[in-house]
This record gives C-alpha cells, structure tokens and sequence, in this order.
C-alpha cells in the first residue's frame, strides 16, 4: 500500500474511529471521578479517607462499593476488554486494502456499536440489549482481525 | 527499514501473531458469554437479573461471583495485562529490522507461551506450572521491548 | 510524513516514551509476583493453594486479598485504563506531524507524569496529590488524540 497518511481515506478513516474510541474509553476514567466527587465514595486505596481540601470530611464508608460508580468502572472494564484490540486490529485491517466503503461500514459501525452499547449500558437497559449491542462490535472485531489474518498468511 | 506490507516476511511474521492474540483475547468474552450462558449465574449488574427472554427465570444468586465463571475472567484479565502490550511492543521491534529467524522465535514463541498459558490456568494446573509458562512470554516482551528502545536511542 | 524510521527523531521520540510505558506495565506484573512470594498469599485461584515446590505450606488464608498485594494490583489497573490508549494515541499522533519540541514535551512529559503518579501511589500519598498527577498525564492523551482526529477530519 502506499504510505500510511492522514492524507489517505482509508488510514484517516481508521484514524477517526481509533481517536473517537480512545476519547471514549478516556471519558469513562473522567466519569468515575465525577461520580465518586458526587456520592464523595467509591474510592479504593486506604488513603483516600485522609482528610484532604478535595475531601474535607473523610469516613471509612467511602471505601465501600458504590453502585452508581461502580456501573461505570464495569463499563470501563468492557472497554478495557475491547477497544486495545479493536485500535491494532483496525490498523493492521488498513493493510490488507479494504475498499474504503467497506472500512467505513466496519470502522464506523463498530464506533456506533460501542457507543450505544455504552447508552445501554449507561441507562442500565437489559442484559439482551446491551449482549446485542456488545455482539455486533465483537463480530466486527474478529471479521476484520480474521481478514488480516488471512492476507497476512498470503491468503 | 522498506515500506510496511503484508508482502514483507517481517512485517507478516508480526501481523500473524498479532492478530491470533487479538482473536486468543476475544475468545475469552465469549468463553464468558458461554460459561455465563450454561451455569445461568455470575452475572454482575442489577439488571442482568430482570426477567427476559434470555433469562426467563431469574434470581439474585444469579449476581453471586461463579468460580466456573471467574476463572475464564482471571485469564481474561490476565491477557489485558499482557497481550496490548505485546501487541504495541511487537510492532514497533520490526522497526529495529531483527534477522526473521529471530523475530519468528521471538514473536511466535510469545504465542505458544500464551497458549500454553491458557491451556494450564484453562484446566487448572499448579502455580508454578502456569507462572514459568507466563514467565516466558513475559521474558519475550521484555527483550523486544528494550532491543527497540536501546536501538531508538541510537545503539 | 516520510517512512517511519527509528531514525526519524519524532518517531524516534514515540518508540522511546512508548517503550517506557510497557517496561512501566511489565514492571507491575513482575512487582505483584514479588509481593506476593514476599507475604505468601494474596493468591487468586483455588490451585494456587496446592502444595508445590514453591508453596511448600499452603494455607487457605493465601487466598484473601492482601493489601501489600492489591495496592500493587490497583496501580496496575491504573495502568490497563491508560497505557493501551497513550501508547496508541502517541502513535497516531506522529502522523500529524507535530514540531519536535511539542512532541517530546507532550511524550516525555506523559512518561514522566506516569511514573509521579507510580512514586505517590506506591508510597500512599493522599489522594489528591495522585489525582493531580494523572490529570496530567490523561489532559496530554486528551490533547494528542483530539489534534489527531481533526488533522484526520482535515482541520
């Protein structure tokens, strides 16, 4: 192929949905911190019940689990779980020349799977919605991983 | 070192270990999903335990942790700890341009560790056994990645 | 951009924070394995208490967590939530071509900023001051990935 450039569709496509995923898992850790400053808990490590100006009134309490955090820390886990391996799987996808339509349709799709799947998640719809939503993404995943696969072995 | 290509032996010695630890990795979500799915239980969110079609009985032991479950999610977090990493770290040692024989050893050493891996915490063989196994694959990570950096660094 | 070359000083830069960063990780892989032959214990999977040659009295008690054990265990999580991401991101981030200054203030100011955050939280700083230090590390990954996405957009 030629160069890799931001220039190139095909490598700015992938670029476009890599970064929008990465905003995306990043948001998650932000969304921890302003849930916990919000119910002042959820923390995990003995130090965060000292007092300090960001937590004036500390109590062994705030080392509990705390379900409205911890609904985003098990968001950020599925994340953890899949975006790594959705980033190099997408890049080395680049290589094997898709048409640009259809890295759009995969790269695109698999940023809308995962964005719904954290609306689902979010609003706490279902265990059916949020595992369909989860199983589109996966599939792309593992299209585009076996796809390279495949070129790579001259396939 | 020439352009990136899947044409490259070098480059598809990467490519084809990369991506078998990207499908290794995804496995282990859907290892979950089946084991989840068989033993009707180790579901972690409040709302996994609605009635749906999926789920047409439920029960609050359904939230209880499931060893049978659990184990499958140890392994898994055991990969997010390495594989990305891996994936990163090989990529960027084809920059330091290894004979391929080297890079093959290298590369496709690291997968049958991480296989191996798998198969002994899969049936749940002796610490040690599983440890030496991870120990391997550790080891390749850590010389990849400090060949590239020593060879970034100029030597 | 000309081929990436670990000769290219820019790109050069990227591998060298980059490398760090998963020396950093592996690091805690290998620090949790310590602890734990240090306390015997903080264990996590039922064989792991069976009698081998390096666990000659095994004991239940080994299977509870241990905080000298977990502390070490959080700082990796910490890890997994933001090293896949920035050694990603740094990546992409190259192809905008960024002045080498910028690049190495933004990279090695990430690298540096990870391992402030490793001291306080290893020696239980307060909170506070181990949130300051990853705010900055997360606001440069923010910054490199957001000017990525525009320059792919073609702003």
């Amino acid at each position: 192929m030629d160069q890799l450039s931001l220039q190139d569709p095909l490598f700015a496509t992938y670029v476009i949905a890599a970064t929008l995923m990465i905003l995306k898992a990043v948001s998650m850790s932000w969304l921890t911190v302003v849930r916990m400053m919000k119910v002042k808990g959820g923390f995990r490590s003995p130090e965060d019940i000292r007092k300090t100006p960001l937590n004036p009134e500390p109590d062994p309490k705030q080392l509990e689990p705390d379900e409205y955090v911890e609904r985003i820390r098990r968001i950020h886990m599925n994340d953890l779980e899949n975006l790594p391996f959705f980033l190099v799987a997408g890049f080395l996808y680049v290589f094997t020349e898709p048409p640009l339509w259809l890295a759009q349709v995969l790269l695109y799709g698999y940023v809308v799977s995962r964005l719904l799947h954290f609306a689902a998640y979010f609003t706490a719809q279902t265990h059916d919605t949020r595992a369909t939503l989860w199983t589109v993404g996966s599939l792309i995943l593992i299209f585009m991983t076996c796809r390279t696969l495949f070129a790579a072995l001259g396939y």
